[in-house]
């Protein structure tokens, strides 16, 4: 079961890299197994290029290593909080790829421009706070898990319906009910991440797109009345 | 016959893959038999990177599936819609390509700058009107065609001397006399989507080329004054 | 003697796609062997994916075929120009390349704000105005290479100090001592167009490099006293 | 000793080109032997894709050479100067890596604005003042490489903190303990560059980030309480 696991949320780190997501050690997955309660994790600062399988750390929710002869990601403690948080995601994506650790850094939200967006967010994909100095000082990592949580409660925001966030100053984070979904997620951030930085340099009076746009969109590929695709 | 065209319209699809126009599911050709009216079209959600040409679905312009085992793509009625208006149209090509997509996002025409436009499209590509809710909420694909109809129309434009339009908050559509000129025309608006989007950043006043210029390039390579290739 | 020509030439049109200057057709490079005064050139309309060596057009300087199956380049009496007037240059290459036509297009010289600029073009990049409605509804594409001269004998400038220009709604030509030469200058141009671009988003009030920096970067790569390389 | 060190510098100039930091000759990395004083360079105007690891030239920090068929480059003197002020820098990069080069071309600091940047530089990236028309016509390599150390002192940057510089009008230099560490700050530096630029042009009021979140994150990776990777 554990190896199944490491040999998923290995793939979808590698993924990262086949996408251009990330460069040397600039982002990871992880992927939990729901009965266990175990998730497996990119070990901290190991580069993509000669990472393996085994490689990969398995911890419980408590922040236990139960296998792995490496640390853990640095970022461990945002993704635990973020699983304690909410049970119905399987998987945790964090990259620095480049447009929407753009908007990161500029402290904007990505506003829902188009139906590329629309098929995937239901709604602005939210720029986080900027963590106070104490938050920074203690638990760093923890607390960021808590500004994303915060966040999303915040502005009533179901987390399987906008699977993704940017955090102030720094990049996204990504996620979704499995690997496969997560990164697939990470990846639509960042193209829409493109797109909407284009988007408001040939027009920045632009608005988000009206709602009924977003309703028929998102709702045409997730939820009980989609028609998108072979289900 | 039917397989020789799901092999061409499969080819295409995979054309817009290796030029960079789409990524996962991003997009969809079609192309039509004109003597039994049957078009081909590729499947809804299906991944480009496991599609073979056989997954390819056959329909009638009243959209009776007559050959596949799949759902046809989601946007099949607008083509349909586009070849019973243009019975001159062979092919229709839509993809969420980047630059073309940030325009339509921004929701401007993307104007005649220069001769690589010129050489493809004989004047500004127009931005269709954003649809309105009632056009949503019911038929909306079907109501995409039309819409399109309505710009070519309300402007004058022959769809074959302006191959390819965008869509407010959407994305492009293109087409052409066959798909192999229908996808040029998808990848030829890419490329003006994007020198156009620098145009402006360069200097945001200048204005589209003079209509001799135009007249010039046009003509260069199309109707019967044409002088360039080997014809 | 045309066997070896036509191979160089060849080669030249093939950098050019190697070095992702052109897609499609959207390019050509001619050479000239100064002896016979014949030069090759890309033949007009073909794609770069299918053109074999033997398939470039042999012409003399008053546009006569002397070998070839081909129709040349439609830019061909633009080369025949450029070759008559500067019996310095070697080869001559036209493209579309992107930030290089976006400038073009935006009707804007390309302002020498470095020393990536200033170690190959020894001053600002013109931008050559517009042709009249008369010069393009006649031999266009001579009077093309006629403005070309015309803004280089106005702005008093050897062409071999700035080996290229653009053309207003058009995009770059550039020349050079040999085809390797010249298609290396046509790279240089598009490298300098894409910073260029950037650094007046970065600061919309630079101004270009102080004439001892430009004397200082051309000087140590070309004429007597240059110390750059192995020579 | 020395097939050693030419060996490293040689990988280290070709990681350039795989890394898209150089085209043609744009670059040069050296490295230096601590104990005997010599360091090993990139052979001037030499080509990434014909040179091999002998043609390396090995120089004292007179500037006498000491090995090699080659003259060495032509920004050696600068090299020298690096290495002569601060013998904690066992590499040195020089690029025309594009966004750093705009930045240059622009003249403005590269400002901290998140994450990215804080892992590895503990600050603003700073742009170095033009030289003077003296400095550039006497010893300009030389003077280049003096400019720069007056920059570090007067800011009070100790090089190891801030690993890079950017230089008015011209474009970055790097450095490292190793030349493994150097090329990998050049890379950061140019994707920083990157990200700073999309940022700006997303906002362009944005600060840069609060000193507790550089403190962070700098020293979350380097000095004796880092906790990231697995030292």
């Amino acid at each position: 079961m554990l190896d199944e696991l490491k040999k998923i949320v290995f793939d979808g780190n590698i993924e990262l890299v086949r996408r251009n997501l990330v460069i040397y050690t600039w982002g990871n997955v992880s992927g939990i197994d729901k009965e266990s309660g175990l998730f497996a994790i990119k070990p901290s600062g190991v580069d993509y290029d000669t990472m393996k399988f085994d490689d990969m750390v398995v911890l419980d929710l408590e922040g236990n290593k139960k296998e792995g002869k490496y640390k853990p990601s640095s970022d461990t403690a945002t993704h635990i909080e973020l699983y304690k948080a909410f049970p119905e995601i399987g998987a945790v994506v964090h990259t620095h790829s480049s447009y929407a650790a753009s908007w990161a850094q500029a402290r904007k939200d990505i506003k829902a421009f188009g139906t590329t967006h629309a098929d995937y967010f239901y709604g602005d994909i939210p720029c986080a706070r900027a963590l106070t100095k104490e938050e920074i000082e203690s638990d760093y990592e923890k607390n960021t898990g808590l500004v994303i949580i915060e966040t999303l409660k915040e502005r009533k925001i179901n987390p399987m319906d906008i699977p993704g966030i940017i955090l102030s100053s720094h990049g996204p984070f990504a996620w979704g009910k499995d690997v496969h979904n997560a990164v697939h997620n990470a990846v639509v951030l960042e193209e829409v991440a493109k797109m909407a930085y284009r988007t408001i340099q040939i027009n920045p009076d632009i608005t988000r797109v009206e709602q009924y746009l977003l309703d028929k969109h998102y709702f045409r590929k997730h939820g009980k009345n989609s028609y998108y695709g072979q289900n």
